[in-house]
C-alpha cells in the first residue's frame, strides 16, 4: 500500500459485501452496454439506469453508516473533529 | 433479436457515444472495486461513488432527451400518445 | 395580465388540486418555522423537511405529466417543436 | 415546552439564519401559489419549484452539518451513542 493515501481496514466480511454489491453494479452496466449493442427501446434502457442508480445509493448508504459508526465515532473520541468537518464537506457535496 | 423486446434504431454515432460513456462507468465501478481491495479510506471512496452518480445521470439525462426528440414525437405525430403515457409513467418512476 | 409572461389555461379542478397542494406545502414550511420557534430538535425538523420535499417532489410530478399531456403535445401537433426543446433543456436542469 | 418533544437550545444567530431562509422559502411558495392564480405557463411554475427544492436542500445541509457538529458530537464524547444509530438511520431515510 502506498503511503500517499488514507486508508481502512475493514473487515473480511464487510470487504466482501461491498465487492459482492460492486461487482452486481458492474455487470449491471455491462446489460446496459449490451442493451444498447442490441437497439434497444430506450424506456427499458432507462427502467435498468434507475435501477443501478438505486443499488449504487444504497453501496453509498452502507458505506456512509459503516464510516461515521467507525472512523467518524473513533476519531470523536480520540479528541479528533477532523472526521466531522470532513463528514460534512462530504454530505455538502453528496446530497441533491 | 428476439420479438419478445422492443427496439430502436440509432444512429452509429449514438451508439459510440453512449457506449463510451458506459465503457467510463464500468471502469470506474471497478476502480472502486480495486480501492476496497486495497482498504481505501472511506470517504475517497464515497466521492468516487459521487462522481460516478453524475456519470449515470448525465447519461440518463443524454438518452432520454433522445427518447424525447425521436420515439416520443414521432408517435404523438402519428397520432399515438402511448409513448406519453409511458414517458409521464418513467418520470414519476425516475424521479427523486 | 401582462403581456411579458407566457400562459396556460388550465381547469377549474386542476387549478384547485395545484393549490391544495401548494397551501399544504406552505402550512408545513410554517410547521417548521414554528419548531425552530419551539427549540425542537434537529432530527424531528430535518424529518419535517424530508416530509416537505416529498410533497414538492410530487407537484412537480404532476404538474410535469400535465404540461407534457397538454403544452407539448399540442405543440408538436400543431408542428411547432420549440416545446420539446424547452421539456429538454427542463429536464436538464431540474433531473438529479 | 411539551415535555413530549425532544429540544435542541441554538444560538439566537443561528436561529435567525434559520428562519431567515424559511421565511424566504414560505414566500417563494406562496409565489408559485400566485403563478397558478395568474394561469403561468407550466415551464416557468416548473422553474420555481426547482428553485424552492435548492433552498429547502440548502437548509437541509445547514440543519445537519450544526446537528452534527453539537447534538452527535456531544452524545459520542458522553459515552451515548444513540445520536449516531440516529443519524445513519435519518441519512438512509433521507438520502435519495
Amino acid at each position: 500500500m502506498a503511503d500517499c493515501c488514507r486508508h481502512k481496514q475493514r473487515s473480511a466480511e464487510e470487504i466482501k459485501a461491498l465487492k459482492t454489491r460492486l461487482n452486481k453494479i458492474e455487470g449491471q452496466i455491462r446489460g446496459i452496454n449490451k442493451m444498447i449493442d442490441d437497439d434497444r427501446y430506450c424506456v427499458d434502457v432507462l427502467m435498468q439506469v434507475s435501477s443501478v442508480q438505486s443499488a449504487l445509493n444504497a453501496f453509498n448508504k452502507v458505506l456512509l453508516s459503516s464510516h461515521i459508526r467507525s472512523c467518524v465515532v473513533d476519531d470523536i473520541k480520540n479528541g479528533n473533529e477532523d472526521a466531522v468537518d470532513e463528514l460534512c464537506e462530504l454530505l455538502q457535496k453528496t446530497m441533491k
